[in-house]
């Protein structure tokens, strides 16, 4: 292993280079095209087996082992936001509206890192290494349902992938076994009343009223509903109906989400709000719409997996601290690899020192302390390792 | 008409005696036994053709005017309530627990003391008054209805009525055509949920949730629904679901009342309160059950009558002021001779004056000045003529 | 009177002109300039006193009667609303996006009509005439309190007026002693909460839910703290939050309207708003702005007047039922003018036959019988003629 | 370890004896007499150092080991419900109204035949053994807090404590580590309104339109202020307003349970029901008290100790499975015990199988199977010499 960290720590300057490349070129959901191309140059330069298009914009290369040994796939997400990035260094994104905000671009360069040192070990390696570079994270359907359609997760036997989170101390690694980030669904309801003059309600079905109602009737899904051991989210972020100040409105819009970390507590929420509004309408005698979105399904960490993980973790020269988190109420299409193989994903701590503040995530002034990319790479190739050495 | 205001301020003693007879025995609503007696041996004595056990308990007797001329009624009620009197007073209730707190003393004893000054003065009458005796006007369904049903209204052309009120002035007279005395309604909501223990609400359907919505939802009924030219109110007056403070409640009883001054929004709100429940129950699928009895109809007072009434009152020697009042909302069963004969409905002022405060009808404090006794037979007594003379 | 009708019969022809012409022309309110000119030369033609620029725009014409006698005003308003017509009739509006929508232009010409009459029948007239043109009526604060102010009711002992109804029937007249038009107010109500990230409502107040909350408590306003005995309607009209499905809303903005009789209800209900507004708040530790913009007062009219009115609007040949209307939820700047001088509003049925339906005032539908321009005007000079003998 | 469960197979049906004994005369919390004393003779019997009157009512005797070692302290409760028993059983209980409806008679009897056990296996214990036999478990304060404050826990290194559980499966053993058992707390809420005629609400203040408020607004506590990864219930569980149909409620009285797994949220929910009330309150300028009464704390496991548990307790012959539990909302005293000295509270499963239902805690059918005394004391004995092995 100390060879590992010994290549790692070398290259550690070209995967702040790539990382920054890539910031200045960041490349939105699904309209990726240079980073797949960049991507798969560098793993044709290691003389690794490489296909790209796959699942439309991915790209999968594998590495050999010199060993007979398990398959272990390391996945890393390349999309950016369509955020304007406010940030003044010297490698800020080049494109208008669209920026690495969510710390992809350190993903794929800790993973690039890590692919050349583990092409340097290669002949010792006691398995194959699928490297797992995946478009389109930020916007469901997301890449990775496709990629996985599309065979790369085929003879692989595990998979580790990571997070880098900007508002986590530098050093730290966070794991969870089970349920780990959340499933972030979105609901859309329109109360059909039916308008009229402010003046005469009696001649209208008053949406908005019928929406007040609705907005606490919602409240009792979690409230009441479902187990306060359970866990479970239902937020109105959004609602419409502009209107004179004297007209009652006909209509009103309402759009908001739901988290929730298993299948069976999802599914009862979406039913639920639908009788929740549709007693609420009956009230009333009006109608509605009501569309429940699906986002990514929860992402739920193998247990044999995620306690090699944080076992080992603490070995990487870069690791502090090994903490169990608390589940995220985020969502993350890694779910989907982990519903085919065994696997684990663990955030790697990524604040940046000497800020007045630490920007979240999606913020234009987000930004990682670049060493995270080393620590990552650290850990997953002590992950890889490790899995190799227990199953060969 | 001079004749009648000189032979009534002769008769006021003994009004004021039959008054505090009955006052010191009072009976119950269905109940009455010595009082229709005492009345009808009253009017006997005047040689009045005399029916008791009118559709019960209701005595009614006819005196038949020297000259042509339409047929007159003029009713009192005299039943009494079963509240305990807290009057320090010399007539006060000798039965325990039974009280006239509403002044139906009173009407009879006018009536009787207008009865005897219009039976002297029979030669002159240009008509025939009928003297409608109800008993049971404080318990629906009251005695009205069967009164009628058993011939009470047979031949007559018009009803006059007062009641003495002890909070509007002595020397007031109280009309309005139209809607006078509301419907008084009263509804009856279960919610059946299903209880549980405290701290598992996920296992329940929490009955008082649900109720709270539905006390709120109910407002809007009057906010939104009925118009706001109408007049509706809707109010739970009792709640109960009684459990230890960690067991969820199975199950919770409303109870509430209507009032309202039209079929049309009356009917409404008695099918709205249903869908608002229904609704409310839908969106924590619980159950319910609704009653909704009906009290009296409203009291609305005819158009011709109730102008007769206005103009002629103010003759009346007692009478300081004829004042339009708007709609009362409490109810009378009054109003089902409304339903079948023309009329009016008026109210008599009674406030007793040097008392602390005006003790409201129904109050064990409750009581009035005798001096409206006389002034509402006076007012009586002044319609019935004048009807007359205008009808012969 | 039967001169004042073949005259007007006379004129009719030249009142449908006048209409025409204006609905041709309309000026939207406080920006009338050609209006007042063309009112201001058809009385100049006429001899009368005439005063433009009243108050801002209006015209003040002074016919001085042959005999000695009260002096009556008449008042017209002529301004257009921001409506595109969508009628298609040869008077069409030719100003894109203005249309005498409201029937103002049949009110002038119906006075001016009336006017070219009266100053015919000067000699006999046992008084004066002042005819109030007044502009801006459909924008508060409206043209009347600056031309009271400017004297427009200077010596002026009585004042009438009129408006056509497209959706009562024609030969019909309503009035109505007492509060007749409702102040229409309006109140902005901004919920400041905190926002935050739709997963984690802890560490936000979600200004939505207190908004749910809000809406459902206003009713109460109405519902329990109002007398079912007054009038109130509180209509939330307006809310808006817009934000992504998953962010939730730091603030809520909303908007309606309050419609009431008397100054104590609209004060009372003013002051609620706030209270309501404050404690729901104070549930969730959030902030708020709340004003309350009062449109016009009620319009109540004077019972002597009214009667007057009421008495003899049968007498004029077009009329053929005069009736005692509800009150109208609707506001009128003639509110102001009753402040000042004794007087009534009424209205006066213009319903067009033959149409699919009657559209409603401010309709791009909207058009009127212009028989009723002939009918406002009998009733108008049957009034204004009925006074002057009454006070002479 | 063999020889304890062979002593305990052979202890087994004393045990039940005891049982059944302390069944048929169970005495209520803070009224025990009978029970210390049968429980101080039979540790006398054994030749213990027995201390009575503990903290009241507690006994707790003392085992010396023949080697030196750790002081593992084991507690049982022998308090009784006031619940009438409805089992039809050769050992149901003599006192009418009074029930061993908890199984803390089970929790008795094994800890006496563990204790007896323990003793002939004296000269091997390397340490000594506190049983703790508290009283008064069901009812706050309970009996731990003034037992300890008599020293019960004096020299104690470890304590472990078990619930005979009727609604888990024979043979399972449930642990977990962190907090276990919920803080049971109560709250009363009154709202003070003001009354009157329910048709005329304009005069009151509706206290059960204001509760209706408070408990929708209750919702928003753990829907929106608690985060959705804290545990927290809040029930309103009894509600009453007991009026005649046409009165409004002067005041509305309620109760409900609060329950929490951490002193941060117990606080945050005791102050936010607070807030919630007096916002709800001001919103109709009502008033109101509020007590919130704290119940035990929170039980929570340690690490170490509950991991021993968790690793040992298969051993024993009786069970079959050793689960990982979810927090479990109802409350223990045992929590005092836990802030003293380390240790861990478990569940061992005592379904009665054979019966057509579970019947849960406190139900006056509940019962268990007697197998599960066997189990607990294996248990309870593995984990005390397991302990005692690892810390001499």
């Amino acid at each position: 292993m100390e060879k590992l960290y010994q290549l790692l720590e070398q290259e550690y300057g070209e995967m702040v280079e790539i990382r920054r490349h890539l910031h200045q070129h960041p490349e939105l959901s699904f309209e990726e095209v240079e980073t797949p191309k960049y991507i798969a140059r560098f793993h044709e330069k290691l003389g690794h087996e490489v296909r790209t298009g796959v699942g439309g914009r991915g790209v999968v290369a594998t590495l050999k082992g010199g060993k007979p040994g398990p398959t272990v796939a390391l996945r890393a997400d390349f999309d950016a936001l369509p955020i304007q990035e406010e940030n003044d260094v010297p490698y800020k994104s080049k494109v208008d509206g669209v920026m690495h905000a969510c710390g992809h671009d350190g993903h794929t360069a800790s993973l690039l890192g890590l692919a050349k040192v583990l092409n340097q070990m290669q002949e010792d390696l006691p398995g194959n290494v699928v490297f797992i570079h995946q478009h389109a994270e930020e916007l469901p359907p997301g890449g990775a349902i496709a990629m996985i359609e599309d065979g790369c997760l085929d003879g692989v036997d595990v998979i580790f992938g990571t997070h880098l989170w900007a508002t986590c101390p530098l050093g730290e690694i966070g794991y969870r076994t089970g349920p780990f980030m959340a499933a972030p669904d979105r609901f859309d309801i329109k109360i059909q009343g039916y308008g009229g003059h402010g003046s005469q309600p009696e001649l209208t079905k008053d949406s908005i009223v019928i929406a007040g109602q609705l907005i606490g009737n919602l409240q009792q899904i979690v409230s009441r509903k479902v187990s306060p051991l359970d866990t479970a989210v239902v937020s109105v972020c959004s609602i419409e109906a502009k209107n004179p100040y004297n007209i009652i409105a006909d209509s009103v819009s309402m759009t908001g989400t739901v988290r929730t970390f298993t299948e069976e507590v999802r599914s009862f929420v979406e039913k639920e709000i639908d009788r929740v509004t549709k007693g609420t309408c009956l009230v009333s005698d009006a109608d509605y719409t009501y569309t429940y979105t699906r986002g990514y399904p929860p992402t739920v960490n193998h247990k044999e997996e995620t306690e090699l993980l944080a076992r080992v973790a603490g070995l990487a020269p870069g690791v502090e601290s090994v903490k169990e988190y608390a589940p995220q109420m985020g969502g993350e299409d890694f779910s989907y690899y982990l519903q085919h193989v065994k696997g684990t994903f663990f955030f790697t701590g990524a604040e940046k020192a000497g800020r007045e503040s630490s920007y979240p995530h999606h913020h234009p002034k987000f930004d990682i302390d670049e060493r995270a990319l080393l620590i990552a790479a650290q850990v997953l190739g002590t992950a890889t390792i490790e899995y190799m050495k227990n199953h060969s």
